[in-house]
């Protein structure tokens, strides 16, 4: 049922949104993936050994599984239908590193690579009962990277946790759907030149890591232009629509930075720490990841920023509004109460009324009324009522 | 007669919620048990010596005892009437951590424990007087924890006091009422590959905390449908009754947030401080649940950011509507004035009127009247007050 | 003039309390006792020495002084009427700390003990020179702390600098008028048992700032009852006077709060500071103090919090009450503008209206009148303007 | 031209302050002394010796400089005409401290002590080019700091920046416009028991801010009576004034705290840095002057956030009254339309209207209007629109 | 076409400004140099090496290299028309350091001199991908800094991002366009005398970053200009218009705060940190432009604090004229409603009005109405409706 409420509202937004010729581009929407359906009870056992489905493999082929053994020598991509299979695959004679990444989330899967690769229980559990905060998790011989992929898919925002294992020569990655931003990396990885093969294997999490972050920036632009559009319109045409749209933009703008604010912390872990396992050669690059989430975050706080300006901007336009509204139904209603009070004494049926008789009392009628309008009138002008705006 | 008034206010809160028939979900309340009848005296003796009713026992079985112990070679479970029968109670000969669960407050009984285990006069002070801000004291010999226990129960939200000292081989338990989230815990410790058995007792502290923090989640996902029942609301139909729905949420989120911010501290310095009494294989699974910590919060922030955001569109909603309330009112006053005093004019008794006795003058009057109308009505148009919305 | 100024403004907020008959606990003003008349005069030397008054010894019993000797053999209390009596007082053979307590504020008798205790000038001058920020001050062979003693006194909130000198084996506290919390301290003194015969004197300082922090309890509970009558009131029937008292209590939670912040700094300095002067033995009670502050700091801020929604929600119900009200004047407006014109037609005096002379215009007249205010009923209805709330 | 409108404005400001009899006491205003001449250029080289004017001495006289020797044996005090005696003049036999008070900016003077006593030649530009954010500088052989010295002069705010510099023996400080607050200082200089006379040359620095920071205490407190003025006249009587009275104590109130923010840092530094160069037995003194900084900006904050909540109280009260205004109109619109229309009814001139010609039309018309009228009344009484406040 | 709306949006606002004849400065708007054609792929290659266009160089003289070689023996300025030039122009043999100037941001050239100078490759793609976040990146044998250059050019703001590389004994500085701030650097690199000439290197970098910071003075008193006009005309004559401009300003100063947020970051580093390359000789006028970017945070700070102010201010006086309009209209239509229905009363055609033949019964009606219109003018005046403003 709460998911057919989520549907209803999803459908007015679209609705309220494309009700709006004017806007090039419209707000975009989160949409995260379906909750998993082995949620962890309270107070259970932590540790993945005890979650539900963890004895049970996958159907084949169900959850995609992709190996990338790449190094100096070579680069070998092989997918594979289960995780048993993806287990025996031996290591090509040339060594090198190896890339394991599994496009759906299944206990038995995490819990099968965990035995082999022997990471922490609490690792995998964190991998697989998403969402989590981002996050970086050192063990002792591994290190656990939980960042958001967020993507434009089909005019919806989606949003899935990646994590990233790197644990020896090999580096898991686990998504929550099929589907990533990372293919043009798969490419460079065929380069013999890339700095993937002659690189410590930090390198290839520094470029997915980045890959993610880098993503953000073509959504960040549909938001300033949904602003712009918001900004101008506020400008010369300011509409009710408009405080809804702000609302939604607001909105998604605090999920997004909820998403980003601990990426901030997690490269600055990996760059400027002491502990941090990421090697000097390629804590550079981390760096660089560094400051870009730095700037989103910032690019971020001040679309929020502008979204407040605009708020009390269009409230402050409402107000002027209902003061010019006001300021048209006092004026018509002085103009005419007098005049008409003076119709109404002399519609009155006493039979003594000395004007009544008196020839010249209509013009006379007429000429107070005018004179009335007229000194009204000059009164509104001198308040400032008429004539400015 | 303080208490009296709370009740009024509740069942008002309640009615102003039920009458609302859309919102699936209710917002919680908090209940906090009756503050107890043993309050500290001002500038009276520090400890739990002097307090009131310290050396009368409790009735035998109003306050349920439970004692576990448990090992490598087992579990024994025993409940006790009275604090003397737990005290004499011999420990298993196979050794093993013994917790101590006691479900009241009551001086007599933490005196006799502070007797036994030696554990210092101000933390037993701090488990009597409740409410304590959620802390960790650090002891030479011992460690108090103090956080509170939110749970739902009856569509209420109850939240009482939770003290756990760590002294040596003994973990006690000090909870404000019978009930707790532990029973999962307490049946998993009699599963002898459970990691109780085998990790040092601090693991069972984790354990106990963990089940605390995680029972936060179904709560704010409680908040989070409320929410977003109230935002289909606020853009469809907003009705009055919403500010006072978010005037209450806001008042409840702040009650959590002031009770889970300082958990976020007392679990940080449990993982990463040198001081930290936790041992280095446990405190892995602490960081879990300061990770834990830390998400919660930030979902209390985003749904208070929520909460202010739907406040501001409601708003500017009821400006709007009031804007168009006003418009309304000046068409319908600026229509009708003018021609009500033509009507009025032609009512005038005057002797000498030419235009009442001209043949045409009836449907003239009708012909200027129309013409005003029509000329306001395209007036009004021109200045985008009918037509647009 | 000015005092005269502040008297008709506590006069007129009494009054507008008291005009609430619901409001069971009404909120409490912050009354300071006199500025003293020894005011420093600018670029004036720092220091006692250059007081006005410092060599005029007040008149005898003008100002109460109490000395009391302690320690494990004994409790001496003597009071005296002067400062030179005090000094002369020999210490008891058996040792022990002494507590010397002056209560008000003058010149000669600080500068007379600064000359026999040796402290700083500058300490001296704090103590003179009221109202000072709450601090710890450390000197080589003495410490200064200055707080604020809030106290209920007549329904009235006075709040008084209290001076803490810790010099030796001696504690002198300076109060600028008589009266106090620490009865009780004074009957437990007398206790053989007392911690503090057998602590360091700096148990007794201790006591003494909890005594303070401790009062402070109460009065937040009495503003808390008065939140709670707010809030009910502001649900049920929400009046102006509401915002006059939310801007009062705002106001003195501010004060309580500013009062307040540097006492929780001032305690954390004592317990977790290496230079700080506390023994280990009693930083745990001091740690206790801290506590007790922190939680008051959140208590206040959490008091302010709700008064701040609570504004929100007033200003939200006033605007949709005047939303109610312009809807009720548009709509009687415009039910009866028409049909007041259709009257006025029909009232004009042209000999050619064809209407005026057939027989059922009458009653046809009232069926236009009648539909045309169904129509228009059944339009407000569809708008949403009559029926719902 | 920019001038000119300043004076305006400020013109004004007086006379919107002086139409307010009630307010005992008006907001005061800031005057910053005019621009000097000599603007440094963009990208023009640093320090002095660039400046315009350098080369050029100003006229005998115009600038006002005193130097005075002091130290244990004696005090002279000598005023020059210009920079070239001043340099000339030797120092006493008995050595001591130096003291050089510059009223005035040139930049022959500054450059010519620059050469004499060789201080950076930033430092001296910073003198020169005013404003500067209040700083301290430390130098390897010489300290820099600029405050600003806010005076109350004929009833406006005069803030002027002070520069002093303290190098080996002599202290030289540089005011923008002849006045100061210092007059005691010089005095006490004179007494041959003064601390100036045995203490490090510190002492006289610490002295002088001292000085500028106490003197701020008597505005504040004008700050405060005015905001006790407008708080009364908020409760009593809110005018529209008001706001523009909170409107510029705020801008005011944020100059104050702008300037006086750094000096908190700068006395900060002064006292517990560990480069200080001040003495440890005049750092005490210094932590005084800390401490009212600390104190400042603590009543500036109070008197903003008291500007907050009453502007907050002000915009209720109108809020409240508008209400009032529009319940007025609506019940005065809903007693006499319906009437009036029941008038206009009988007025028409329909040949056939029954009631026209029955007897007792009249008196049972009035009969309907009062039915109608006193129907209404009950309707709003039981509305609470009429009778509640 | 985003482009076309733009400019739609800045007529809009010019014309907006334009209209306001008062204003004697219009607020100024940024504009940003087109965005390179050369954007990053996401998930490509980091580095400058794969950048689009780095084989292909720009047409000769397109874009102005400029080198200066200068030292204690003499300065020489040469222009270039292609990279391959400058790199194979020789040093002079008297040494010193040399400063490239490129005006423009082309792949190819960055790449050759990254070749030449080898830095690093994700320092040229910072250079190359504007807009970066303004920052400082220590490399082992370089530093790159980023900063923003605002310059006011043809009345409006342009911004664009200066990239500053100091490797060795060679400066190289990047700009997006033509045109700087640093001309008076080149010629005060002529003078023997100079700095520049006996300091090291980053002397010069100092000089070109205070350039840049000092250029914003000018533009930061435009805006108080700007803020003076608006708050003089919201004293005076307060217009909606007001509102409009207060958001531009407000959008304006928060991208400055931006731009110069970071900057306060970097010179804190190139001045305070251990590891900043600069020469202890240098960092004191590095910590000039520091105190400059602290002056300009808190300038911009203040600004925006004004425009907040001005903005409550204008609100509340517009609702303090709603206010005005509404009692106008209520005390016209009390006026006039009742005299109006008595008018209409004795309209009525009831045969059976006995006050109609009364004789006296027209000069009695005008008496009720002028009594009824005096008692409500009276009980207006009485409830301050009429004659306060």
């Amino acid at each position: 049922m709460a998911k057919k409420k989520k549907n209803t509202l999803q459908s007015h937004l679209t609705d309220a949104v494309s009700s709006i010729g004017k806007l090039v581009s419209a707000p975009l929407h989160f949409v995260r993936p379906p909750k998993p359906t082995v949620a962890r009870k309270i107070a259970s056992s932590p540790g993945i050994e005890h979650a539900k489905g963890v004895d049970v493999p996958p159907e084949d082929g169900s959850i995609p599984i992709q190996c990338i053994d790449f190094g100096k020598s070579g680069c070998e991509k092989t997918d594979f239908r289960n995780v048993t299979d993806l287990i025996a695959h031996p290591r090509p004679e040339w060594g090198g590193f190896r890339w394991i990444n599994i496009e759906g989330l299944h206990p038995f899967i995490i819990n099968e690579l965990r035995k082999t690769y022997e990471f922490h229980t609490l690792a995998a559990e964190d991998v697989l009962h998403t969402p989590q905060r981002p996050k970086l998790e050192l063990y002792d011989t591994h290190t656990l990277i939980i960042v958001d992929m967020v993507r434009l898919k089909n005019e919806a925002l989606t949003s899935e946790q990646v994590s990233i294992i790197v644990i020896g020569d090999t580096l898991i990655t686990f998504q929550e759907t099929p589907g990533d931003v990372w293919d043009p990396i798969r490419t460079r990885l065929q380069n013999p030149d890339a700095r993937f093969r002659r690189y410590p294997l930090w390198y290839l999490a520094y470029a997915l890591i980045d890959a993610i972050v880098d993503n953000i920036y073509p959504i960040l632009e549909r938001y300033g232009d949904v602003l712009n559009d918001l900004e101008e319109q506020a400008m010369e045409d300011p509409k009710p629509s408009i405080q809804q749209h702000i609302y939604l933009i607001k909105r998604e703008l605090y999920a997004l930075r909820r998403s980003f604010w601990p990426v901030r912390e997690l490269t600055s872990k990996l760059t400027f720490d002491e502990t941090s396992p990421v090697e000097k050669k390629v804590r550079v690059f981390m760096r660089d990841v560094h400051d870009h989430s730095l700037q989103i975050i910032e690019l971020i706080e001040s679309s929020r920023e502008m979204c407040n300006s605009l708020q009390d901007f269009y409230i402050s336009v409402v107000s002027n509004r209902m003061n010019e509204v006001m300021k048209a139904l006092t004026i018509m209603a002085s103009l005419f109460m007098p005049i008409t009070f003076f119709a109404g004494i002399y519609g009155m049926n006493f039979e003594h009324i000395p004007e009544l008789g008196w020839q010249y009392s209509y013009p006379v009628f007429w000429g107070l009324c005018i004179t009335t309008t007229i000194g009204l009138l000059w009164y509104f002008k001198r308040e400032g009522w008429i004539g400015k705006k």
